[in-house]
């Protein structure tokens, strides 16, 4: 039975993109190669919402959210992380990993971070997850960067857009948020194995580059140009390049049906009984906690049974919570397809 | 018109590999995907030789020469590292990037590396190229890993061995070789995006892990289980698996194919008054230096008319030489049209 994928990425592929993949082999160095790459950056730039530059790395995310933290501060430099998830974990691992002073700020998981929190002077950046898709929360990163700028305003604020890009609104300069990272296996509907480093004028002019592969000075140089310091993974640039050129001339219907499909799952959610887990909810994924004496391997199994493949919860959610996502590649059928399939699991289980 | 790739990588995809990308989207998180990432990794011990651990990371083959050195050796550690050409040269820089203490041994490109050049103690290890894929050199790494380790019996030796995986026979602990890097886009007949690092016993005793995406520590707990620490490139580990499932099984004769279509290419180049730049030959691919007078770009187009891309010099060769590679998926009747292409393009540039 194929297998369809609810879960928060990787994500059911965007057909433009599977066929992409299944062209043979193209040479990085080559005039095709490099109208490709360009194309791939000027769509993400728009996308990004950025008048600055985004690099396209070969690595997952992390890499990217690596590559930022590694590029834009200095060991020693003290940064505010405030945590409310598995991914605004990473960013304080990966900051404490590269020598920063860390103050880890940590709040309840699928909380909200109030403003005030962040409104602390004495700080070279904030670390940032906007779409949070451990929990499903949605950051105010707008509001955020605002406050704690007020008070830094040499600060730079950093954001993980894994789950927000062509998922909802970004626009780098318009929040104030300097550099961001992604990847290609979330709302680009495209394999995992390309992430995204987006710097905005000022994290341009604030990059001290480090490191070989993520040195981000030597890709800016290269790719200015269409091509990249070391092979890329060139097939998933194509595939990029080729969703980026569907979704981008209609982007705000795209942006529509994705909160429209991620509010049916959390109606038919909250219909069988079921309490979200974020209080501000991206439009990403649903969470939620799961009900007293229900394993979340019963819950796995109703929705195998039909064929689809569902998420868990990571750190001190898991076992505890459920989250269903149409993040990828779904239109307005396949997602009251999907919300049917959700009643039927549970109706299963007993419950409803 | 369809372009073959008689270029060094990236290759002509195996119609295996081309089948595997061609499948919906596949959870990492699930029994088959961790199935597959077992097998795969189970592959590419044998294809390196090891009874240590092959991990598989997300990126360019720099990235898994990167992660080697970050995690062998620490800052100050004096390595030494002979420069024969363009990958040997990332060598140092990597090494230089992450604060290591580099004796940088220059010599000519494509030239032999004599092993009285290594045997030089107060080393804590030695970073070689197996096949330069720059000059089409084969270094005989056994031999050098022998002469440094008399003199430095606690130093570790790393190969690049990007070119020379599923080409030539590799084994780390028969040649001494204590650490590996390879990728996907090379003798795997798979797209770039896949990197390889091979530890033999002694070299995972030896880790000290640093950084956090290039963290292995973290990586080889997360691999036993079929995990990776980060979301992989499945798509590319089912392309490995696949193509690994067939080429191994059947190694000796694949190697004897690609020495055969390598040795091919040289008698017509030869046949042709080319001569050849590397003493010791890969069988990776070709080089050979350009007659005076012709600009490489009317080479090129000479190829590129009869539908095949082709490769120039890289660094101090950029220029003065040609690469024709049949690394990729070419059968016998393949390589022996590929020598007739080569002797028509040629006879157009009216030289032969």
């Amino acid at each position: 039975m194929r297998r369809r994928l609810l879960t928060p990425g990787p994500v059911e592929l965007h057909p433009r993109a599977l066929a992409a993949l299944s062209r043979p082999q193209l040479h990085h160095r080559t005039e095709e190669a490099r109208r490709a790459f360009l194309n791939a950056r000027a769509g993400l730039k728009r996308a990004f919402g950025t008048e600055g530059e985004v690099l396209l790395l070969t690595g997952s995310g992390t890499l990217a959210m690596e590559a930022l933290v590694l590029n834009l501060f200095a060991p020693g430099d003290r940064v505010l992380v405030p945590v409310t998830g598995k991914f605004s974990e990473r960013w304080a691992e990966i900051a404490l990993a590269l020598g920063l002073s860390v103050d880890r700020l940590d709040l309840p998981w699928g909380g909200p971070i109030p403003p005030e929190a962040v409104a602390r002077p004495g700080y070279r950046g904030l670390l940032l997850t906007h779409s949070e898709t451990s929990t499903g929360a949605l950051n105010p990163v707008g509001v955020l960067a605002r406050a704690f700028r007020e008070r830094n305003p040499e600060g730079l604020v950093v954001a993980d857009m894994v789950t927000s890009l062509l998922l909802t609104q970004v626009g780098l300069e318009d929040l104030g948020v300097d550099a961001a990272a992604s990847g290609s296996q979330k709302g680009l509907m495209c394999p995992p194995g390309l992430a995204f480093a987006a710097l905005s004028p000022r994290a341009l002019e604030a990059l001290r580059p480090r490191g070989y592969y993520l040195n981000l000075k030597r890709e800016l140089e290269a790719q200015k140009e269409g091509e990249s310091a070391y092979t890329p993974a060139i097939n998933l640039v194509l595939a990029v390049e080729a969703v980026l050129e569907e979704v981008l001339p209609r982007l705000e219907d795209h942006l529509a049906l994705k909160a429209w499909q991620n509010d049916l799952l959390y109606r038919v959610g909250e219909g069988l009984g079921l309490r979200p887990v974020p209080e501000e909810k991206s439009p990403a994924t649903t969470a939620f906690y799961l009900p007293e004496g229900i394993p979340y391997a019963r819950v796995k199994e109703a929705f195998a049974r039909r064929g689809a493949v569902v998420a868990g919860g990571q750190g001190p959610l898991k076992g505890r919570i459920l989250r269903v996502s149409l993040m990828g590649y779904f239109d307005r059928y396949d997602a009251l397809g999907v919300a049917e399939l959700f009643r039927e699991a549970w109706g299963e289980l007993g419950l409803s």
